[in-house]
């Protein structure tokens, strides 16, 4: 039977591990993430993924982490404000029906200056640094709000945000880009390129992005060239923001291979060879070093 | 009775004027716009504002300018290449079912490098030359795809389009900004402020967006304030991309003072005094242009 249930919960979906001590169980995944949720929702959505694994008669922990814990989330867990350890206390218990339940969200990270924040990522954090315990160096966990995160003697000294994600989706979904980007594929060269014009001149990415629509209207663009252009495009204004975190560091990227990969040939073609990791399995290793640390 | 009718056939509405030599009879505005009609559709929306305005039993012209001439529109009007006179030949004649209308859509212009095209806004140009002929200077005309025009010599020498407005819509309406954004108003100082910020940082364009939303969560920034600033940031990278088109230049914003203002103001920080004329009639003046010249 599960000692305790590791779950996290973001804007999008939600994954959830039944564990007895660090041992996986049982993983489910759902869709119902934070954006289609009111309070009242999240209670009933995990019971029905794990209701039949709560043992009966004794109350089980429930560690969340990410965006669960948001304002408009299941219950707001404040931030803890850097520098700090990635994993600490604070967490929230959250009140159920279910006698069963012992719910408890753990709380982000902030930053006062310049304004900060994540919720999840520092539980990312916390697994790698389960693993590498004296890593000295930079972070990037990219994603929709991609992080850059420099680690010190265990502690998230500061951090950044960048919205490529975001802007990526909304430029090739629903701006007037749409109609000129293929959904899916990747040019390496047009790709390096693009990064390679947006480092050098940021100041021209509205004018870049045009042309991207009208490059495809006049010369009749591939559109994976057009993609792989936009993403590069916006991961070189990334790169140009974030130099003073990459320039003569050492980077580790945190994420997915999909996600990562765009990130690795861009940095490795400003000459700089970063390390790549799992974010997969970052979650549920820093998930169980909270339930261990009794910092929930 | 009618002469002519003239229509400016944009994305998302469309104008038409009904006019003797150069006076207006009646003007009737549509939400009609060239993203919400397929080809079929162009000639019924016509006939139902202006049906009971055509002379019988005689062929009435219909000048159009605009989207319509769009790939995805009622019919594709080619480009004409730049450097050329922003009015001139190459409208072409769309067959209709109703044997009262002539209908003729100009061309666009066009960039081979950087590549760039505009529909509609050459019109607006040929209309600010008819008033002032004489004209060498920079054109600004900010919108969704904002555009700037070096004119000389009458001709339209070299222009270039930011997606600002497209990117403001996006990110205030459909990101993780909106949230913190206000629906309208301005706050002159923050918007200062941040035009000023992306000037000197515009590679820091991402996370200074993403520091919008955290400044609100934690500092709980006003929205006002915010939109201020989301305007300011994109204007202010537009402004550092667009620096050769207006140092040093006469600069006139032609558009109407909604979608002006912020230009005016974001250029007044830089020491830039920019005249502004009203977009609104400018379209007119250049569809007259061309009817009397004949270029239809």
């Amino acid at each position: 039977m599960a000692d305790w249930i590791a779950v996290d919960w973001g804007t999008s979906n939600l994954r959830i591990w039944t564990m007895r001590g660090e041992t996986v169980l049982d993983e489910r995944r759902g869709p119902e993430g934070m954006g289609s949720l009111t309070p009242d929702d999240y209670e009933r959505v995990l019971l029905g993924h794990i209701g039949d694994r709560l043992p009966p008669g004794r109350v089980t922990p429930v560690l969340v982490c990410g965006m669960a814990g948001a304002r408009t989330g299941w219950r707001e867990a404040p931030y803890r404000a850097v520098p700090c350890q990635p994993a600490g206390p604070g967490a929230i218990p959250v009140p159920t029906a279910d006698p069963r339940l012992d719910v408890r969200i753990l709380p982000g990270l902030s930053q006062a200056r310049p304004a900060d924040v994540m919720r999840g990522e520092e539980t990312q954090i916390a697994g790698f640094l389960a693993s590498r315990p004296g890593f000295d160096g930079v972070l990037c966990l990219p994603g929709t709000h991609t992080k850059w995160v420099q680690i010190s003697a265990g502690e998230v000294v500061s951090f950044r945000t960048f919205m490529t994600g975001e802007l990526f989706a909304l430029l090739s979904a629903q701006s007037v880009l749409r109609l000129s980007v293929a959904p899916e594929g990747l040019d390496p060269q047009a790709f390096r390129e693009a990064v390679s014009d947006s480092i050098s001149r940021p100041e021209a990415l509205a004018s870049a992005l045009f042309s991207l629509r009208a490059g495809q209207l006049l010369q009749g663009s591939d559109p994976v060239a057009v993609r792989s252009r936009l993403s590069g495009l916006l991961i070189g204004l990334e790169l140009a923001g974030a130099r003073p975190w990459w320039l003569g560091a050492q980077v580790v990227i945190v994420g997915s291979p999909g996600v990562s990969q765009p990130y690795v040939q861009a940095l490795a073609a400003q000459g700089l060879n970063a390390e790549v990791v799992s974010g997969d399995s970052m979650v549920l290793s820093g998930l169980c070093a909270a339930y261990e640390g009794g910092t929930a």
